[in-house]
């Protein structure tokens, strides 16, 4: 740390990455609640505007993680290893991506989200995305190693319940669901929602090894 | 460029990475318009011929790849960094794979490839092939920026249609296909074609990550 | 060579590489001989008890490769480049998921491993598990080349025997079985098997990049 803290005096330019890093956690965040309400909503119409905000997000986080590879391929010296940034800035983007893909997908294949596989799965993503959060703005000071440990042991037990509810959700798939047309769609949704706990536990993997270096 | 270009006097070698690099680039832009007239040829068996060339294509292709790997660990010195070099090799390679992958599961599941969806995706990935090579062969010389970064929006924006096709086609098919076993097999050749125009889009992200470190 | 080994005097931890990758490529090779015996098993409650073991031996490479990453970000001077060493335990950690995935999937789809296809590709598995295995630990001494290329030429056999098997297994599926829901199930263990023999070809390449650099 003693060498990192000189480096941040005279390399100012270091902060850059650390804000776009939170401008990213904090959009995922927002996003693991907004699939929660998608899931939670009746109406299409009513779900269309909220992924369409989901959408929104989405974009905004492609912009931020432009601007990370940007800032990567432009600056020296980086506050992480360069690989580390690199793979942080691409597991953040997957968990976007998928959390808004799941979203439309619910109102492209027209499933109807009162299920019991996708309410467990959109509560999970939004713990997940909660402590995606934690753990990546407790990446500036370092200050905090518990509460950044705390919160990757829970990504790790997240990713867990995701498997357990991939497989509960698949199992009443196959067994009550004649339709094989309706299988491929809700098995599909299921999968998305699966990789984004797989995701997240991709970012918690990646923050360990960081505060594994630094700390 | 100062100091590549000096560097470039001493490390001929150099030239090699170029070399393979616009070989792969010409075979990739012939597999996207022999793509086509796979999608456009009515005959099983003469679109059997057609697979034929795509597959020595892209076999070629892949001791191309080979080459460039064996290069990158024999180089010290190298045009891009390792990893710039490493990321696009792989991603041509993978656009490679996936055009001839949709190729044969046309005749391999014996779908009838008259249809709008591989239609329009055969001819979004001819296209986005032929601004691969454009991109690609700029990289020699760098001296035709714009050149290159039109290619890379053309590129981007090609991956975007990409993923509108996918959504129009998927939605038809579950709408208009009875047989779930039908949906099963087109289904998959339009995720495959869709998998390569964000391949295409995987090689113009390097592409831009390389001019911005030396242009 | 004659660099590595004077370092090897002064940095006894490098053995810790080798021995974890040993401990990882063992195990590897003992799933690959129980995923045949899962799939020869025809009572399902017998099976359950092999997939039990599968599950062990996957959880014991799970805590192996995390060590792995552990000391690649605590060593700086490695045996190899830090680059391939993270991706051959990335590699083998794949290996060991989709032969336990493969196994897991038999008995949660309920389906009969009595299967020509399944039988073909858990033999090919078992094989590659085997040539695995001989290829990481040859990377100890690097004294026996001939015994390493071999293996790795046998693996890249493997693979394309794989994607043979695969094409056979889901021809024969979609001519034969006449339920959709059946059709998803069977094509998703295929899917499983084919990446299996993929994930032991990118140990394959990976030790090949090695080789090259230090041989």
């Amino acid at each position: 740390m003693a060498l990192q803290s000189f480096l941040k005096i005279f390399m100012p330019k270091n902060k850059i990455f650390f804000e776009l890093f939170e401008k990213v956690a904090n959009n995922v965040e927002k996003m693991g609640s907004l699939l929660k309400d998608v899931v939670g909503e009746p109406d299409f119409d009513k779900r269309a505007t909220l992924i369409g905000q989901l959408e929104d997000l989405e974009h905004a986080n492609d912009d931020l993680t432009h601007n990370l590879f940007t800032e990567l391929g432009r600056n020296f010296i980086t506050p992480f290893d360069r690989e580390d940034i690199h793979y942080l800035a691409t597991s953040l983007d997957d968990v976007a991506d998928y959390i808004y893909a799941a979203g439309k997908k619910i109102n492209f294949y027209r499933v109807n989200p009162n299920d019991t596989g996708l309410q467990k799965f959109a509560e999970l993503i939004e713990k997940g995305a909660e402590q995606v959060k934690i753990a990546v703005t407790g990446l500036r000071d370092m200050k905090n190693m518990r509460g950044i440990t705390e919160a990757l042991v829970k990504i790790n037990s997240i990713e867990n319940q995701g498997d357990d509810i991939f497989d509960f959700s698949i199992e009443k798939l196959f067994e009550n669901e004649p339709d094989a047309k309706e299988v491929i769609k809700k098995r599909e949704i299921y999968q998305v929602m699966e990789i984004v706990t797989d995701k997240c536990e991709d970012v918690s993997n990646v923050i360990e090894s960081i505060i594994i270096k630094y700390a």
